[in-house]
């Protein structure tokens, strides 16, 4: 697939799973996809955690129940109805379940790039993420990133060391249906602005000019 | 091109840039890229300061030479040659420079799925980067992440705000090679590790079967 139409059609995706079976091969190929990924220092400081094993996912799944309560109580109330119309996980519908972490002590104290920004590491992880969401849709496979969890519960299901960031919780399985607008924005909770709202020239604040404006419309693709 | 082939020709480059200018529909393609990106609750957190301006850049790149000399002195010395073989940054070289920002105000409080992992917000800007870097070197553009910075001087330089973090410095423009391997395993600084380090089955620690394994290995693209 086009690297531009992957990005386009990649979405975040909790309901439209399929219950077909990821093979190892595509597996390995999507795992691939992010161990390319840029990493500060050439540090790899991912891990991969590839859950199948249900009774591991039921409890990751109460995990988020909880969270999804909390954010819905602290929601004003016209907010509320819209909100529980939101899929916000498919954590079991999914074929499998991938936790991706940041080991900061991934090869030796002196990467290069990390000591004036110590994110660096995490935010390679995130890189990683990002190629593994596009290598996945160019197989017809959605991503959900599950982010209403409580990292430090799900690291204790996982067994993941005190020193392990966890980045990611990711529902990872084939689709049988693709939208080109996001859920959130078919749903009104949000809507996705135009990429001219974002553009600065040489100084946070000062807009392109006009011909640079009509060229930031125009290659939408 | 295929986005197997943009993930694995994606380099970070600080060599090979040519003279030759970007093109704003060319631009325009690369940041819509960005601003597909996935981004907790659709909230879009990110800005793109495009820095053309040659005396910008090179206050930012004094800073780099800075803080390239404060991590030569940190360096125990059989890693001080090999790192003065590496060039850490195409500041001027390059055609243009990308600031890329985080706006945690962008589109309210009650972002869907933040309030578990505050980190959510910087981590979609770091997805929106991913996404221009393969954009780019599907139109034969290099980028290089420029992490050899002082982000507080570098935001004082481009007048971003004290609420606004920067989160990505990025060097773009049309590139004369690319090369397979990694400019720091060229160089002996580090050196790529094989996935099959990385994976692990349902558990932190739990390697996966020998057929797994075989996989993972064979699925190398």
């Amino acid at each position: 697939m086009d690297v531009y139409e992957a990005i386009k059609k990649r979405r975040d995706v909790r309901s439209w799973f399929l219950k077909r079976h990821i093979e190892s091969a595509v597996l390995g190929r999507i795992l691939n996809a992010g161990n390319y990924a840029p990493s500060v220092g050439l540090s790899q400081p991912w891990n991969y955690i590839v859950v199948r094993d249900i009774e591991t996912r039921k409890k990751v799944k109460e995990n988020v129940e909880e969270k999804r309560m909390d954010f819905y109580r602290s929601l004003p109330d016209e907010k509320k109805t819209k909100f529980n119309n939101i899929k916000i996980e498919g954590i079991l519908e999914s074929d499998l379940n991938i936790a991706v972490t940041c080991d900061f002590s991934r090869k030796g104290p002196d990467i290069l790039g990390r000591k004036t920004i110590p994110e660096t590491s995490e935010y390679s992880v995130v890189l990683s993420v990002e190629n593994m969401w596009l290598a996945a849709i160019s197989e017809g496979i959605g991503i959900g990133w599950i982010s209403f969890i409580d990292p430090e519960s799900v690291k204790r299901i996982l067994g993941i060391p005190e020193e392990i960031k966890l980045i990611a919780y990711l529902a990872v399985g084939y689709i049988s249906e693709n939208h080109d607008t996001p859920e959130l924005e078919e749903k009104g909770w949000e809507k996705r602005d135009n990429l001219s709202n974002f553009v600065y020239m040489d100084k946070w604040g000062e807009k392109p000019d006009k011909n640079m404006m009509v060229s930031l419309y125009n290659s939408k693709f």
